[in-house]
């Protein structure tokens, strides 16, 4: 319907404005602490952002709504209000002293996508809705995906009583004070659903630097890793004075380091392989209060996030856990408590909608490649949920979650024209 | 010249006031969060401990002295003023949530045989001197032996600016506010030398549970382990998004666990050749205010000390450091940063008076065997100054630095007992 070439300068031509729009977001939640930026979950920096979206959603004639989790809403109206709607967004939270385009990159690709749109005269049928979604992150709550979940009616009741770790206040105190309604969540009032919405689409930077050392400037999302993540686990051994021979310790620290190597060796046996998957212990520590120079570690704490891209994979992975679990156990005399455990499934994106995705590439001339999300994403829950999904990711050669991530504007107005070609022929 | 039923005896007559002592001190330093003890150096627990004992010195005729680090001596003068003097000591300060013996039992220990041989009518010829040291616990300034090398005129200038862990305040700072003067420690102004201490004598009791296996009550102390420390070592590596793929990744907490790792291995392969050495790291740990589930460690920080009971062992050792290092260096892509670093010297004690103990052990029918400490002591620094030294280790089947350490008082008497009939046959 309409010309490759004119659909590239038509989001070309708002080059300043996706500009504007990032850099508004950057000095209104910069960390001066930490760098980088920090858009704190259900807090200050998180809505800072959401209301700057909105105000500028506003501007070019979007309807913006809230749901009870106070999820923004930004409506481009269809010719055909009875058609399920089409969803672009990501969330607009970040971890603490983040990059500025993790989450926030997806928003503004929508805006600038129905901008540009507006701009050539398109009218979809349906809605166009852009979505800035809430608290993603998991390291403010150690709950991921709180905001997609609760507008599909999927997030679990016992995520609304997690601590925030800096405030240390619940969920549900943070949501009620941003102006959402924690007792609908609690009965799992769904704000979007099958019915009313028929795909999702997410752009966000990659998180790893393939396509930068691919060269490519976009990529085509093929799926998303499911995960068993440990929020909070422990080894408890035996607080001991240094003087203490190796025979009679039992050294919580050395059993973690013991337990992060051998989890790391499974990784390098997986990648010889071919097989795909990844571990992160972010969080990896004696405890402050406690520990000395001259003691052997009684305690130590870890986190676990081991990600796949099959569920047989994920079961096999947890079997090994498990096993590495009780062999240092049984030999170092430790206790490991994994405690709390959460999941998420695997998803794997729209294998017709990447065919079109890959003709609009095409098309507007733009390097795409396919690429398996490293990282997981709000729209797994869109999956998990029933609704079909699409990602592009933009080139990002500094990784992200620090304040040096990094995304060329051309890039992003790549992805936001592919994007915007799609939904010229599709909506 | 006092028969040996006598003076077990007469130490076991005291038993009710050695037992209040240590109420009393339990008591007054009790760590109701932690649990155990916490006597924290220059601060109210250790001086509580100072306060308690030179009470106790006093009401048994003792002259009270202090230095200018604010050791306590409580003098037992002899009949010839001009003798160099017996100093027996310990230190009073503990970790935090420690045990109510460790280093408590020197001191009182020396207390409790003066009182017997003064029971007995026993008079010295030369002085002895119950020394109660400052400050030997590294956990609170990062800086080992502070009233000891202070007492001996051998504390670096540097220590002086050392920061205590929990106040943030200089060791400077401290103790002047314990009434001491700085200026004449920065000045290495020594209140004990090579002419007028002829001798030190340390009780401790024991911190592995070797006696405790091996069913012996008491030990004689053979050597006190040099070491080499680094309180606070570094691993810079590069903090990263969850998804990053391994290839990509600077985990700086892997390569702090791959290197507890293989140092416990170097151990484990000296254990196998019958070679003494021990390695702790006690802290361990992410940056908690920049650690999450989700990021790949940036940074890592850690404390060293290994120790052995040769000097050219820890240098096989501090080799085979840089070599892990080096070798984890230009594996990960990470840097380690070793920072400050401390050295004790390896000290052997004195022969001749190893035998004499074993004597007084075999007259008092005492079974005693001769132990390497695993530990660093006091002692250690009056060897280094040049003064000779024994020690006597007292059985504790638990360990130390927590709050479970345990030391039986028929045990601790036991100890003294020799030490009584020590100094009734020699000074």
């Amino acid at each position: 319907m309409f010309g490759a070439i004119d659909m590239k300068q038509a989001v070309g031509n708002l080059r300043a404005k996706a500009q504007q729009l990032f850099d508004a977001l950057r000095s209104g939640s910069l960390d001066h602490e930490l760098g980088g930026v920090s858009r704190d979950s259900y807090g200050r920096g998180e809505q800072f952002a959401h209301d700057l979206v909105a105000h500028h959603a506003a501007s070019i004639g979007l309807e913006v709504r809230h749901d009870d989790a106070r999820n923004s809403f930004m409506v481009w109206a269809g010719s055909d209000p009875d058609l399920p709607a089409v969803v672009i967004g990501s969330h607009l939270d970040s971890v603490a002293g983040g990059g500025n385009f993790d989450g926030a990159a997806g928003v503004i690709a929508g805006l600038i996508a129905v901008e540009a749109l507006q701009g050539i005269g398109f009218r979809p049928q349906c809605d166009v809705i852009v979505m800035a979604i809430r608290a993603e992150e998991s390291a403010w709550f150690h709950v991921p995906y709180v905001g997609s979940r609760a507008a599909l009616g999927r997030l679990p009741a016992g995520a609304l009583v997690a601590r925030r770790v800096d405030t240390g206040r619940t969920l549900e105190d943070h949501v009620r004070a941003a102006g959402g309604d924690p007792e609908a969540l609690r009965a799992g009032k769904a704000s979007l659903t099958t019915e009313c919405v028929k795909f999702f689409f997410e752009v966000h930077i990659e998180q790893a630097p393939t396509l930068a050392n691919s060269q490519y400037p976009i990529g085509i999302g093929t799926a998303i890793p499911g995960n068993f993540r440990f929020p909070g686990a422990r080894v408890i051994g035996e607080y001991g004075h240094v003087g203490l021979p190796r025979r009679f310790r039992n050294d919580a620290a050395l059993a973690g380091a013991e337990f992060a190597v051998a989890l790391e060796q499974v990784w390098e046996q997986w990648d010889r392989a071919g097989r795909q998957m990844a571990v992160t212990i972010g969080e990896f520590h004696t405890n402050n209060a406690r520990h000395a120079m001259t003691k052997v570690p009684g305690e130590f704490a870890f986190s676990l996030d081991v990600r796949a891209y099959d569920e047989r994979d994920l079961e096999e992975l947890f079997a090994r856990v498990l096993q590495i679990v009780s062999e240092i156990e049984s030999r170092r005399g430790v206790k490991f408590e994994l405690g709390r455990r959460t999941n998420s499934e695997v998803a794997t994106a729209d294998a017709a909608v990447m065919l079109q995705l890959e003709d609009c590439a095409r098309r507007l001339a733009i390097p795409a490649m396919r690429l398996a999300s490293p990282a997981s994403h709000d729209a797994a829950t869109f999956f998990a949920a029933g609704i079909p999904f699409a990602m592009l990711f933009v080139r990002n050669p500094n990784g992200s979650h620090h304040s040096e991530e990094a995304m060329d504007t051309g890039d992003f107005l790549l992805a936001t024209a592919v994007l915007a070609e799609w939904l010229a022929n599709g909506v």
